[in-house]
């Protein structure tokens, strides 16, 4: 795809300009060869604010040699204020990506995004389908037969994406709607997800991992992608992708255990330690005195008696 | 299952107390002809304290003429003292059932257990089989065949139990482990919970059928259930059971919208009150300018155009 365009959506903040600047980056280091097109949509929400943010974008454009188009939104106030900025934005970025042939959209997703959207779901109801993750890469729309990508998504916080443009010495704008708690995203990003990180300093990750782990639960060839064998050689793991390894781990436990009922992400994590670690011989205890082993070459499940002596 | 015995577990707390007050009520009115073994374990956890609630279960079995068995546990204290405390509960619940050759086991679950263990392991990363709800009756182990029932699970609250209790002109025990903060089960409770409540006041049924319908989601045969058809005929939906209904109307939705993106329970439940209502031409409206009516005995969907005139 040398040479392809793709759009980058760009509001102004955090997330999208250090998205820009590293794709800037990787192309200046010759290690992406693409035009990139950045497109700002101004939603026209917050009057001065709205335009300032706009020409901010113009600067950065110009600043990075990007080519740039702007959109205008004149939303209606009517609805779900969120949803309906949703719709008008996408539709401006699928017609800009539609004008310059692009070979896809690329949007500032992190993985704040993906965990306050699974809360902002799961406390409204949506059920599983809700609950499933955003997907690193979708179609763009019906319509347009694209690829939407989100890059940052599996790995990046929103924090790092502010470290990144204060490391790189460039600004980037606040929305000031992103402070305003009479919407619930904001109260889900301020006071629920801290509450959630007192239990759990890796609340924010935990969440946005099991997002992924329901959307790759719910593609259908789960089922057929790997035979769950008693024991597990560690040669065929060390290749496959996180994703599928941890899906595998889950099957396999849950085969052995019975149910997966006290077994977390931790014990998955700890048997992916084993599997890459050098040493053998080593253990990830389990509840229930379960454990897993690692010996000659495979790994192993074991289940101690559990009357004491 | 005439004259059979269940073994009924009883804590002292106002949801076990509920429960066996309720059974009482129905046996001395002749609704059920069963047989009820209280079953009291006592943890030996609180000192002074537990031997009162063992004292009050003891007042209490006498007042309604129920057989008692009292279990003492000296629970190691090592590891989740949370998880030994319900092996040893569970274990002494087996034996006692075996020995009375009973028919079951009730416990007293409510919706805020439900709630409580699906926040637990959200928080914690166990996965989506962690977000798998109780279920209302499941076999009780793998040694015994016998079903464990949870007939509060699915409609009462704890507050339910509580007020059933206060009308009864009955007391209950307070156990203090249940305000200590340090407890992350007793956070969830009394933090995570009201916290999730000032966005919906109904998070607390919205999460316990959330986990629901993962629960249904996961049972194998949901895909055979049933045949989603383009025009559903009301006289058939109107005799299924209210999750089947969800999960059918979920995937009925999802198969019109493209996606259940923006739907969420209260849509559902709009089109459940479509289903059992009187009238007929009434409409229940979707995000995306969709809706579902009803019209000559079937529900229909509908999707405007998105363009305004």
């Amino acid at each position: 795809m040398k040479n392809e365009t793709f759009i980058v959506a760009v509001s102004g903040g955090a997330d999208s300009v250090a998205l820009l600047i590293s794709l800037c980056e990787l192309k200046r280091l010759k290690k992406l060869e693409l035009e990139f097109v950045i497109a700002h949509f101004n939603h026209n929400l917050r009057n001065q604010e709205s335009d300032e943010d706009s020409k901010y974008v113009v600067n950065l454009a110009k600043e990075f040699g990007c080519k740039l188009v702007v959109g205008n939104g004149n939303l209606s106030k009517k609805g779900n204020l969120e949803e309906v900025a949703r719709i008008a934005r996408y539709e401006f970025l699928g017609k800009i990506a539609a004008e310059h042939k692009a070979f896809g959209v690329l949007t500032a997703h992190t993985i704040n995004d993906q965990t306050e959207t699974f809360l902002m779901n799961l406390i409204r109801g949506s059920g599983p389908e809700g609950l499933s993750a955003m997907k690193q890469v979708r179609q763009f729309s019906e319509k347009l037969e694209i690829p939407l990508v989100r890059p940052l998504l599996n790995w990046a916080k929103r924090v790092d994406t502010e470290n990144y443009c204060h490391e790189k010495n460039i600004e980037y704008r606040n929305d000031s709607m992103n402070e305003n708690l009479k919407y619930s995203r904001v109260r889900i990003r301020k006071i629920l997800i801290p509450l959630l990180e007192t239990f759990n300093p890796k609340a924010l990750q935990t969440i946005a991992k099991t997002a992924s782990l329901f959307q790759f639960e719910r593609s259908e060839n789960e089922q057929t992608l790997f035979p769950v064998t008693n024991e597990l050689k560690l040669s065929e793991l060390v290749n496959i992708d996180k994703l599928t390894l941890y899906a595998l781990l889950r099957r396999w436990l849950a085969l052995h255990c019975g149910s997966l009922r006290g077994i977390g992400l931790k014990h998955v994590e700890g048997i992916e330690r084993l599997i890459v670690s050098e040493k053998s011989g080593r253990e990830v205890e389990l509840p229930r005195f379960q454990s897993v082993i690692k010996r000659n070459g495979f790994l192993l499940f074991r289940k101690q008696n559990l009357k004491k002596p």
